[in-house]
């Protein structure tokens, strides 16, 4: 057993090493011309500012929930969480720090050759993917060490990935949405000058946004959905397997590891002239190697290949729900090109097929889970014995984030690459480096728009696999839709996403307007601004988003937390358990919808600025850049932060079990 | 016993009565000068021919489904439901020939006075809302007296409703928009002519629109939640109380009609000074004469005051929805300010800002109907006997309902006042006359808004009760969300509004281009039509919104009846519960969003176009009519389909429950 834990947590350094040596190799490259450096140093200098602000309110926030838990829960949680929160931040500064150092390296790379520009900013995506997977399970190894069998500790450990989640996520959400509306409505809109031009004084929160969004955020919410899924599981499997049910998840998470650095290998290394082929070789090798691995785990540890067809099916669900993301978002496919067409009618046509297509995009994705949960609850013999099924369930989702390495690593190589096209940009290198930066970033998109959905689909499955463990916590043998009060639950838990997603959209909106008020303002007041002789105040935009992300996002941040408890507390286990399945369902349509609706709005533009319904400066593109302007926060702020709210809720109430098992139902036991 | 069936019976032939001297009265009204029965006639005609049609679609699918009825369930069963049908169909016919000849005659009264024009109006209202609640407490007298205690009967007598109601509601809400949306584009927006233009060649089938969708859509989705209700609160009291549980309903029904007439004939004869003042006269008569009236009955039928606390709390929360509904949608308040505001920065704002509030507005009437869900419950006793309980939501949901004859006549009302504006203008009367019919409309617009809230509310009440009866009839105890197969069946039940919406959204915009392309041909081949010379073609808009009406409902329809069958047959009742549970929450929660949000839009263009920032003409002004183009489908579409979708769902799950109770979960004994 203590075997198990120890090879956990050193597969876990091994790959924190190797992401070590990719970085200092990274470091290694040239870093271009004085100006490109230039440029680098106030991005890289930037997203420090965000991280500063962004610490200073996450160590009273850890603080204050570190001595709420000593109180309600146990010193062993408290411990947990505030490892939990520091690995997840520890990961998200590593992987960002490094991501802004292979953007100008990217960028320099470009004016040699693809392949060698493909290979940075993917070891840069790498470093990313490395730190989550490494750091998730060193903290969880770490803690199953110490603590040996009392799993319920481990919770803390995945509350404190998902309080840092709240804040990379919808903090970063509204940062990057913020920068980016405000510096396209006035410069582009406005004062007529491209984007990533360096007169415009949020060109460069701009570019903090994508690492602060993109890579950060993006990361810290996997890192979250990977210790979830896999606490989840080593809980659950104490329980129906003892010894054996716990070290299968964490034995199968180290083939996971593995295969993704042999991926990352592969990815990194392909040549260059097809850089989305050598990102697909690289994941499906990945996959390739966990289904024998876990062929073969399945029969040893566990004696039976059950686990392996519940593993499978996650790892196959995650894929697809990615792949079928592509239909809906590019431009090779019906969805987007009918926008396109729609547009041409104006905007109102443009966002009715882009709701449309949004909506309409649900379908598959929620039939794939469907059959995810289904086949892993009954392959695992869930009839007989329904527990077992649900860890089955929990199984689906450690297969699903098992590849998480490099599933995170080609998708933080999208931001790094649209960095390093800006940075070109701004520098004024040639034409035939933006080409390649432009091939790398195209293919960017695409990995951006499958990892929407990879997420989306592992917080699904993580949420339900958290779910069943919040049942077992509390005891609760039925969370019945006949009884008003589970009823009551889910129609509140349906309710809550749409809050959220209308909170963080106003967010956006006012943050935006803020960014907007400050351009202009500088465009106004700083002499020789258009002339290039005077220089703008970037900082003052990084921190008006800084300062507008910290802010907006502390209202449904509470929310998620405080919401929970209060329904339990007041109503009991049963409507809290309601709570969380009405959370995740709208939870996961409104996230599918959303970024899907978004990303079909950028392409269908893209694909009108490609020359389609009359081009650029054309009607068609008016409306087609409405339609993108909407999809902005839908798709980069309030669709992922679906995600993290499904996640946070069902932590928050399993980590609350054992205080809502006892005191619970306030309400009812007054009426009783 | 046969007694309150012949009393209830008889004062649904009193309100049918009454109805048809109101007809005649208004018949008997002056019809105006020769061009204003010109234009009256095409609109009758109009909407007779889309009744034509459809009706010969809804013989097919009535005999189609008459025939599965008897081989499936029973003889007693499929003629109910064709009852029911037919007279759905007798209340939308009789509703829509009077309101299209109302509205000619108010637009003459109008140039006397607005009390007159008011009263007249009002009366062809009233029509439609006592033909709805008269014609279903006939049935269902007339079925408990020949059926006596065999009320699964009855149920098909719902489907029938049910049915008509998908007709009505979802091609209606095709037709309308699809007239509107295609005027507007080319008559508005290319030929720069004014709204009600007789010039346009779609204009009358607009106005035809306002008919179909607003007068017999509506009337016939409160005819199918209202007999709905009743149904399934006798229902589930015979099994609580037997005679007395089923009796108390119906009588409770009964005081509802009585108090719906005296509302009536206050709102009919207030001084026309104050329109919105007297109807809301006559509707708050009408409720406190249902809540002294039920707590008489109450003590004298069932012997306690629980069900009068039962069934007032879910008048209470269908008037609160709807009050709430004002204060997203009005231009009073901040949301529709704050959507004018941000239009100044453009369409992409506006957008942003109306699905925020959209979203954000689903907050307050969930946590209504949450309220009126939890204390119908546990007022009834629902803690110690659960179905005793589940009769008490049911309760709630008569109670909400039972002033259906004075909400149907308010909400009638306001597109008989729009056409009557639309007819004077079309018909050049004096600018005091279109003042009048302004006045009215205006009006109008904030019961419409009332209206769709008090829809959802009431659709909402009666699909859980639908929901409760179902459980009861395929005699589950327990619909259990840690079973992954209620869990699956709340996930894909959650997806379907969401994919329903979708398809109601494109089938407007598939239509509107039609209609498009008509009217633009009719302007470039008739001669002289510019110059009103030459006569448009009213004829060929009207059967093109019309066509294309009846083919796009179709795949929603089918949708909407197979997959409860398919999904209960395939994984057993279990499942189909969970989908009609996550169905209903999805639904309502889209249900509302899109309502509110379509209304805030609609309002805060008028806003704009009052003279705030910039009045008409400015470049918010044009932001605020794509937001009002998007809110179209939303609120008169897609958004009222839901109500449809929710109830039908439930009623096909509680017709077809005696097949699925016998043969339902086919996959899942292959299995075991």
């Amino acid at each position: 057993m203590e075997t198990v834990f120890f090879v956990t947590g050193f597969i876990g350094v091994i790959a924190v090493g190797i992401a070590f040596l990719l970085a200092k190799k990274i470091a290694g490259y040239d870093s271009g011309n004085e100006r490109m450096r230039e440029i680098s140093e106030y991005i890289h200098k930037g997203a420090l500012a965000f991280l500063k602000s962004e610490y200073k309110y996450l160590s009273v926030f850890i603080s204050a929930v570190f001595f709420i838990l000593i109180f309600a829960i146990s010193l062993k949680t408290a411990m947990a969480f505030v490892l939990g929160a520091v690995f997840s931040i520890l990961a998200g500064f590593f992987g960002m720090t490094v991501a802004t150092k292979a953007n100008v390296r990217t960028a320099e790379a470009a004016r040699h050759s693809q392949s060698r520009a493909l290979k940075i900013a993917f070891s840069g995506g790498a470093v990313m993917g490395l730190s989550v997977v490494g750091l998730g399970v060193i903290g969880i190894g770490f803690l199953l060490s110490i603590f040996s069998d009392d799993t319920s500790s481990l919770t803390g450990f995945a509350l404190g990935a998902s309080s840092i989640a709240l804040f990379a996520r919808v903090g970063g959400g509204i940062f990057t949405k913020a920068a980016d509306v405000g510096a396209d409505l006035v410069g582009k809109v406005e004062a007529h000058i491209p984007e990533d031009d360096p007169r415009n004084p949020a060109v460069i929160a701009d570019n903090v946004g994508d690492n602060v969004g993109d890579v950060a955020g993006m990361g810290a919410d996997l890192f979250e959905s990977y210790v979830g899924s896999i606490i989840s599981s080593v809980t659950l499997g104490y329980i129906v397997l003892d010894k054996f049910g716990a070290v299968f998840p964490l034995l199968l998470t180290s083939i996971g590891i593995i295969a993704s650095i042999a991926g990352i290998y592969i990815a990194a290394n392909g040549r260059g002239n097809n850089p989305q082929k050598s990102l697909n070789m690289g994941t499906y090798t990945a996959g390739i190697i966990v289904i024998i691995g876990t062929l073969v785990l399945s029969y040893l540890v566990l004696d039976s290949i059950s686990a392996f067809f519940a593993v499978t099916v996650g790892l196959l669900v995650g894929i697809l729900i990615g792949r079928i993301t592509e239909v809906y978002t590019s431009a090779d496919f019906r969805s987007v090109k009918n926008i396109a067409l729609e547009s041409v009618s104006g905007s109102a046509t443009n966002i009715i097929s882009g709701l449309g297509v949004g909506m309409f995009s649900t379908m598959i994705p929620t039939l794939l889970i469907v059959t995810g949960v289904l086949v892993s609850y009954f392959v695992m013999g869930g009839v007989d014995d329904p527990t077992m099924g649900l860890y089955g369930i929990s199984l689906a989702a450690v297969g699903m984030l098992s590849t998480t390495g490099i599933t995170v690593a080609v998708d933080a190589y999208g931001p790094i690459a649209d960095n390093a096209g800006g940075i070109a940009q701004m520098a004024d290198l040639p034409p035939e480096v933006r080409e390649i930066t432009d091939r790398l970033d195209s293919v960017g998109n695409t990995t951006a728009a499958i990892g929407k959905g990879f997420a989306i689909g592992s917080a699904a499955l993580t949420a339900l696999s958290l779910f069943a463990s919040y049942a077992e916590s509390v005891e609760l043998t039925s969370i019945n839709l006949l009884n008003p009060l589970s009823l009551v639950g889910l129609l509140i838990g349906g309710m809550l996403p749409f809050l959220f997603a209308a909170l963080t959209m106003n967010s956006v909106g006012k943050a935006a307007n803020e960014m907007v008020t400050e351009v202009r303002r500088q465009f106004r007041e700083i002499e020789g601004i258009m002339e290039g002789t005077g220089k703008p105040d970037y900082d003052r935009c990084v921190a008006i988003s800084t300062k507008a992300a910290l802010r907006e996002m502390i209202l449904p941040g509470v929310l998620a937390v405080v919401i929970p408890v209060v329904v339990g507390l007041l109503f009991g286990p049963e409507t809290l358990g309601g709570l969380i399945a009405g959370a995740v369902v709208t939870g996961v349509l409104l996230a599918i919808m959303m970024s899907n609706a978004g990303g079909a709005w950028d392409n269908a533009k893209k694909y009108i600025e490609s020359g389609e319904h009359g081009g650029k400066g054309s009607d068609a593109h008016t409306a087609g850049v409405v339609g993108d302007t909407v999809g902005d926060p839908f798709k980069d702020t309030s669709g992922p932060s679906m995600n993290i709210l499904i996640k946070l809720m069902s932590i928050v109430s399993l980590v609350f079990a054992p205080v809502i098992l006892e005191y619970g139902g306030i309400i009812i036991k007054l009426f009783n």
